[in-house]
């Protein structure tokens, strides 16, 4: 499995509006076991993404799919930057 | 929701032992609505252990339950300390 954990900084009062593009968009993605989008209890600009995915390759080609493309492109007016960034191996646990 | 995202690090080489005994002790954990264990991709001797959990209320409880607590008895001598943590709110997505 291949797994990210990474940190999405946005414009001030747009994160509920960032974390539903992004929650509506990742919708039946092949080889998608887990993607949670949550806020940050502190920084009041910024959503931790965590993913895991079946391989690395179901990761990349997801990013060509329509939905996570229109995803991008709503979502990109939102994004100011990114902060911390993991890349790790999952290897089990509850919710997989 | 209640979320954590924390790093786990650990005994050089027992990485595997202590991530199949956090695998097996948190089964059936109510209100867990997902809990991943996953190597660091960088880091030989860290673990991620990315948590949603109904309310944060479920997440303390989980730690008095007998399996957790035998859990903590095992892994405890192969635990080193503790990196990253962050608290976080989810919001939704896939594999809760």
């Amino acid at each position: 499995m291949y797994g990210l954990i990474g940190k999405m900084l946005c414009v001030e009062g747009k994160r509920d509006e960032l974390a539903s593009i992004l929650v509506k968009g990742i919708a039946g993605m092949p080889g998608c076991l887990s993607y949670i989008v949550a806020n940050d209890n502190i920084d009041p600009n910024a959503l931790w993404i965590t993913e895991v995915w079946l391989t690395q390759t179901d990761h990349k080609s997801s990013l060509a799919l329509p939905s996570v493309q229109e995803a991008i492109k709503q979502g990109r007016p939102f994004i100011t930057g990114f902060g911390e960034r993991f890349e790790t191996t999952p290897i089990g646990g509850q919710g997989l």
